[in-house]
């Protein structure tokens, strides 16, 4: 990973979404924490915030919480994105927002360390008592998130110094005072890891590394802890271990089960911890989980979670397109799992997988106007069916404002602006380049590298570098011919699991051509919603068909496979590449079943970017044609 | 309708059934029902008549019920498959079986007339307190269904006097009393129309018009009662109007909502109702249902009910194969809805389905060896995700011996014990043959009837007639080119409606070939899980695609719609006729997502009747396939 300051954008893609998380996504996203948004679920976060520090002062009266028990994590979140936002320098009035948020946590943090407005509002008591679904170490693990990126941004340690209080804090109540347990949902072990990179106090790697240790050994914890304890949130009672990943010590597990959220915040702690400790037998059961998802459980477009029951994985090659859970929140834990994992081992998968994820579901997950947010991303919509059948409820076919449970939003504002740390990677002899992201980065190790690119709709990347080392550049695994031209000269680059090296002494130049031309992808015939299907991609966009541009109704849509998919440049939605296929459109039928052979017309085939469907009005759409 | 006694099967297709049901189901189940059977769930349901018996003499010690709230009505539906047997003339112990449970029942009636044993046993004061979800009028219903089969079956008024006690106990609550309310679970409506015909009582026909025409007038009826009651079966609170059909009244509703169970028990009475009292409006309301059905929310087996959530229709054009409910039971309601429709009027199309949903869903209910039972019926299954994933759990690979809600097991037993009832039909001058059953067929107007036929495995059915009038044979809407000798002559009949008619006076021979070539369905485009496949047909049977027959493995399989379909006789199973199609098998990839084109193999392809499938231990199954 690179500090978070050493990547600047252009205005290129990357830069673009960038400049709307901050320009409008955060003043958005602020305004709904404080609940100035209409339109927008309730949040009262803020609230939250200052009520707890009511009760700390002892002034109760009035003093009230609401929202998810989680709520605080919004906050948290949103500080981060902040922190990662250029305008964080540049615009006072964001800079205050921030830091008068951060009083107002500091305020309600209470003088032991402890902070989570939750409990100190309605029950002090409670507190370590539900670690199943009281998410108090979820909360805190954010704000140290955020901790840590504020003070990489500014240098300020106000936040930071409230967030190692925190972690000491947990650290004595687990380590020293040996209070028995593990997080319900797993995220403090990555921010404690972080927090460890950052300060190098050993203490937060051990209480990490005890959370991780200890997850699944005593795999009857929860339903024990959820005997003892008087009170729930949902009433939870641990008995589905798979849920929250505690039905085996984590060094023995190898499919990927449960909410798929908990399991890649979970596995990227896990990838993280194995690294910093050369744990090799973590490591290979981070190798399992990987190959589970990846192998067996992932859909096209990166997005993880067949299931909206537990908002979980189900079984292998179970990945229906119109029940489809996968979670925007999921995805984005997924590039971070795939970064934690190529920080183990440089091999292009991690990237190549990282980059579906965010070029697909987690960019789906936001409207183009940066106000509406999906959380459920679904490979089929059929309006009558999608939203209303009870089995498809959680499937929505336009983007809400806000949601009541709101982790998503947030979630896609801190990764698309911290996505310098994924692109661009380091250690103290090579510069990597793990996605095409235009800007200029000035790496620790003294290379400093300028990339432009106008992709993913372009195929050229041109980097200039100076310093002296090596460049390591992924090359997709899909870029079927590569050419590249260094110095000036076409060269054959010698290549490494993915990656092509080149050495840097003084300045040079780099011009890489990809083959981003589209591509049909055929699934697996063991997934069984898929059968004798096909859908499109190019570069790491995968496509889909919306009714807007094919008269209103895909249902009846097959793909010639044959035939040469088109490119065109479209100004839909601020401008992007569309796909045109040839294929075939059925004649409709009025019967239910039928015993006339359905007649079949040949048709053009529009498709757009997966990321930017559901932008213009209810109406179908389709990842998964079948094919001719 | 003709008297239960008026046909009389010989051994050929229908009447092996019988005979399966006498001389195996009905022991079997009334050993189940006597907790004899170790491997099947317990009943405990003539133990509780026993205990409410033993509580109404004074004697409440250790006196327990045991089983679901509507344990009463499995009794009830083993007596009526009992009744429709033959055996019950012929063997003295089954005979014996049937009025030892008649008296225990006897027993068991409180002296108003009162007669539910969980009440009686559990608490009296909550009697008539929970219509929603108490099921005492669906018990009541289900055993005057007995009552008037075992009277029309021997004679013997015994339980006929008791269902009278019952019913008239029933009618004081309600009509003199002015109880507020109607069922929960629709069912004693038809009964109490069965009453009606048997007795000719006004007062039955009096309360099932009540309890038929008050439903959803005050659609909030169950909403209040929820609210006024202190007690409660599974936490009802009757907001789901939709759910048991009480959203709308019912000459208003249009669209087949709901549990499908209690959806198509309602519409059968509503149809029977709108016949007897020849109210129009009341038809053209079971005219949109049956519509609403066929046209929109069918399965091709004839299966009903999309969801296992509240085991429910859904939304048109919803119907997944993988997860689809398809209940049993709710494929003998649409039977029982069908045969009402048909007295209304005459149109091939209400037998035609009857016929579909009889030889598919309903025969695939029952294992080959008549001791196992489906109650839910996918049209695709696939090991590792069938029966396991959470989205699927409620789908088996294997019927169990028996279920905790043992609704489909004697549902099944009676419908096939009873299927002269529904095969045959009559008025003063016409018989009516709607499905081909052979065997001999006395009618009331005094036509006889004998038919001879190998169907649904043969396509030739011939009847000898006696008598005078006319004999109106449905012809299949799916026999293309049927072919009629009438006394020795080819002849071109008249038809009406889908029925050809012919004129009997004295002896008549009359030799029918029906075109039961196989035939490809095709699926309207608008349903999203079928796009571009298709499936085998032949006669009414439903054919499917089992692991057994295919390399183990059906899901790679694609059909060749332009090759023949090929029959062949297999002993199989007790022998059927299997068909040979051409078409593909792909080739295995190993990536979930692959830009490698497939390969395809040609292969021909095994499909069994679709009933069949199971019977062979656990393996993939598929009715249809994509086509190429």
């Amino acid at each position: 990973s690179i500090p978070l300051t050493a990547f600047l954008p252009d205005d290129s893609f990357v830069g673009k979404f960038q400049k709307l998380i901050s320009e409008t996504v955060i003043p958005y996203q602020y305004d709904v924490l404080c609940d100035k948004i209409d339109s927008a679920a309730e949040s009262h976060v803020v609230k939250n915030f200052v009520n707890s520090g009511k009760v700390l002062k002892g002034e109760p009266e009035g003093a009230e919480f609401r929202g998810m028990v989680f709520q605080d994590s919004d906050a948290a979140k949103w500080l981060e994105a902040a922190a990662y936002s250029p305008a964080l320098k540049t615009d006072p009035e964001l800079r205050k927002k921030a830091e008068d948020l951060i009083e107002l946590i500091e305020n309600a943090q209470d003088s032991d360390g402890y902070l989570n407005t939750f409990y100190t509002i309605k029950d002090k008591e409670k507190r370590w008592t539900n670690l199943l679904e009281g998410h108090e170490l979820y909360c805190s693990g954010h704000m140290i998130e955020a901790g840590c990126a504020f003070y990489e941004a500014t240098g300020n340690r106000r936040l930071l110094d409230i967030c190692e209080k925190n972690a000491l804090h947990i650290y004595r109540v687990f380590i020293e005072n040996g209070h028995e347990g593990y997080p319900g949902h797993p995220e403090i072990e990555l921010a404690l890891l972080k927090l460890y990179d950052l300060t190098k106090n050993e203490k937060y790697l051990t209480l990490a590394k005890h959370f991780i240790d200890v997850r699944g050994v005593d795999s009857d914890f929860f339903i024990k802890e959820a005997k003892e304890r008087h009170w729930s949130v949902w009433n939870g009672d641990g008995r589905n271990k798979h849920y929250q990943q505690s039905h085996l010590p984590v060094r023995q597990q190898s499919d990927a089960v449960g909410h798929s959220v908990r399991a890649v915040y979970l596995y990227t702690a896990m990838a993280d911890l194995a690294q910093k400790t050369q744990d090799k037998e973590l490591f290979d059961s981070c190798k399992r989980l990987w190959e589970s998802i990846v192998q067996k459980r992932m859909y096209v477009t990166g997005g993880i979670g067949s299931t909206v029951h537990g908002e979980a994985f189900t079984e292998d090659y179970d990945l229906p397109s119109d029940t489809a859970y996968a979670e925007t929140c999921a995805s984005i834990g997924l590039v971070f799992f795939a970064s934690k994992m190529l920080q183990n081992e440089l091999k292009g998968e991690y990237a190549d997988i990282m980059e579906l994820s965010f070029y697909n579901t987690v960019l789906a997950g936001m409207e183009h106007d940066g106000k509406r947010f999906f959380y459920v991303n679904p490979l089929e919509v059929v309006p009558g069916i999608t939203g209303q059948a009870v089995t498809h409820r959680h499937v929505l076919t336009q983007r809400p404002g806000w949601y009541t449970c709101a982790c998503c939003p947030p979630n896609v504002a801190r990764l698309i602006n911290s996505l310098g740390k994924y692109a661009y990677g380091e250690n103290s002899t090579t510069a990597f380049c793990h996605l095409f992201a235009g800007g200029d980065v000035k790496f620790e190790n003294g290379i400093h590298l300028s990339c432009k690119t106008a992709y993913p709709y372009g195929s050229d990347i041109s980097y200039k570098a100076t310093g002296k080392g090596k460049l390591a550049v992924r090359i997709p695994r899909w870029s079927k011919n590569t050419a590249f031209v260094f110095n000036n000269k076409r060269i054959t680059p010698q290549t490494d699991n993915g990656y092509a090296v080149f050495e840097i002494n003084g300045e040079a130049e780099l011009e890489i051509n990809l083959d981003c031309k589209p591509r049909i992808l055929y699934p697996n015939p063991k997934i069984p919603t898929l059968s004798k299907t096909a859908c499109l991609m190019k570069g790491p966009l995968v496509y889909c068909f919306e009714g807007n541009d094919n008269k209103g109704d895909v249902l009846s849509l097959s793909l010639d496979t044959a035939e040469k998919i088109e490119e065109k440049e479209s100004d839909i939605l601020g401008g992007t590449v569309i796909l045109e296929a040839k294929g075939f459109r059925q004649t409709a039928s009025a019967e239910l079943y039928s015993e006339i052979p359905p007649a079949f017309s040949k048709e053009t085939l529009t498709a757009i970017p997966y990321y930017l469907w559901g932008n213009r009005g209810v109406n179908q759409m389709r990842v998964w044609l079948p094919v001719k």
